[in-house]
């Protein structure tokens, strides 16, 4: 079995009493026409199913208490990630510190009185809040969404598409990130970096832009003490948390990288994970949903496998 | 400006850069036909609109670092509150300890073996996960929802419906709490609880019995630690938080509970909440959503406010 991590966790969630946590069924045990379990879809895919995720479009968020990885959106926010790069490269988030933590909503890390200095980069890029649907590949969900008129995923982000209006953007899901704005729509940038610890806010989808998405390490955020203050700030200076640095993988020699594959959005096999989390056929289940949620849907990643070769 | 609490903070909810915090608008700012915002209805609301918790139905999960206050359900759920009512009053709680934290997904409770004797309650009761929709009272969201036929709010509890059926269900929203079972559906009961910690996992809605809901100290179960073994249980004994005790509040002084009242869902105050949620109209938001899901309007619940005497 591989080393799914976190992936393994998500797929096999059932709320079973812990006495009988072995007892849980495996692939062996099923009979050969019950549909596919998570597990065993991901189980049975392809190598060629995964992509390695690019160490140009990931961020190491460096904590005392691990790694975050956060995968960025170039192509839904590219003035925003390219920025954030050049934030992490001139070494602008290390020292700062994860400033709020608000209950079922965000952490949001930066620099709290807003006036480190700035060098190569910028303070505030123009809103990416939405973009041209033209060129945005989809695979689309058929379930209804409560907000949004057409759901799906695009290159492993949950993504929104409105056919009359044309354009498209990314859905605040958990674990989602972006940036942090005031009241006017182009006083983001990046500078100030939040993650979705929630329920998804989708009534945040198209006012403020979303950058990227943490696909590991997302447990040293979301465990974090709530900030008591106002929307979750820390009160004390001593209650946030050190951001030892923010890093571009790409900067960093192999030995230091965290090698990841996602699960390809554009394969069968995502496919068949939908059908898989549409209705359940673990032996717990005893009523399928028959539907599911475009934020119930984790995009599995995991180690990178190297492809054994053939002998 | 009246505690709200965690409601304020719920409700003022927003990505704001931290330099800016203290811009927010207040009412007496607005022009005077602007739609009321979420603190706004709040703030106008009468006491009338709210109810003191029952203190026969609300349970206090003991932790070191505080209180975990839980409304019960008996409407859905009668043999499960009582049984979990009858656990907690014969101390087979104290001295457990929290034993699983999976991100995203749940907090759970209890008896890590299973074998702590039970004494006047049962160690198992026959599965609640839906009953008959007559006569249960409900506030319609006009929403669409993904999952079922028909959602609103049922004395404060996010409710669905099948009309064709004649069933009701309590949904699984963030902070609702639940009884773990084993793969029979008969086999909880309330020896192992949990609380939902993420995104509401709705392919659990009609699957499990849930029986009431955290109103207050949800931050202390949200950021636990997450256990690093199967299903986030936690691998090491000593990783687990004791529980010191569960009480059911009524069992208690009055000066040892925790009063609190609630916002009725059945007042014209809770449907101009849902509104404003709805569509939000602080500054801050530029393109209202025009939806919202049922899982993303917890009920208010403040500290209890006594009328003020007319004289």
């Amino acid at each position: 079995m591989h080393d799914f991590k976190n992936v393994a966790l998500a797929a096999a969630v059932m709320i079973c009493a812990s006495s009988l946590r072995a007892a849980a069924p495996t692939a062996g045990e099923l009979p050969a026409k019950k549909p596919l379990t998570v597990a065993e879809i991901l189980a049975a895919s392809a190598h060629t199913d995964w992509q390695t995720l690019d160490p140009q479009n990931t961020l190491y968020l460096e904590l005392a208490s691990g790694r975050v990885i956060i995968q960025l959106a170039p192509q839904f926010a590219p003035h925003h990630v390219a920025n954030v790069e050049a934030l992490a490269r001139e070494g602008y988030f290390d020292g700062l510190w994860i400033i709020r933590a608000q209950d079922n909503y965000v952490v949001q890390w930066g620099d709290p009185d807003g006036k480190k200095p700035i060098h190569s980069a910028q303070r505030t890029a123009a809103a990416e809040f939405e973009r041209s649907s033209r060129g945005v590949p989809l695979t689309p969900l058929t379930d209804f969404d409560t907000y949004a008129p057409e759901v799906g995923f695009s290159d492993g982000f949950p993504t929104a598409i409105d056919p009359k209006l044309g354009r498209a953007w990314l859905i605040h899901c958990y674990g989602m990130v972006g940036a942090g704005r005031d009241n006017d729509v182009d006083s983001g940038g990046g500078t100030e970096l939040y993650a979705v610890i929630g329920q998804a806010p989708r009534h945040l989808d198209r006012n403020v832009t979303l950058l990227g998405k943490v696909v590991q390490g997302m447990e040293l955020l979301s465990s974090l003490p709530r900030g008591t203050g106002p929307l979750g700030f820390y009160e004390k200076p001593e209650q946030r948390m050190l951001i030892t640095a923010v890093k571009v993988a790409s900067d960093l020699p192999e030995s230091q990288r965290t090698p990841l594959e996602e699960l390809r959005t554009d394969t069968q096999t995502f496919t068949d994970y939908i059908e898989a989390r549409r209705n359940r056929h673990e032996e717990w289940f005893k009523v399928p949903a028959g539907h599911v949620d475009v934020c119930n849907l984790p995009i599995p990643v995991r180690p990178r496998m190297v492809p054994m070769a053939t002998h």
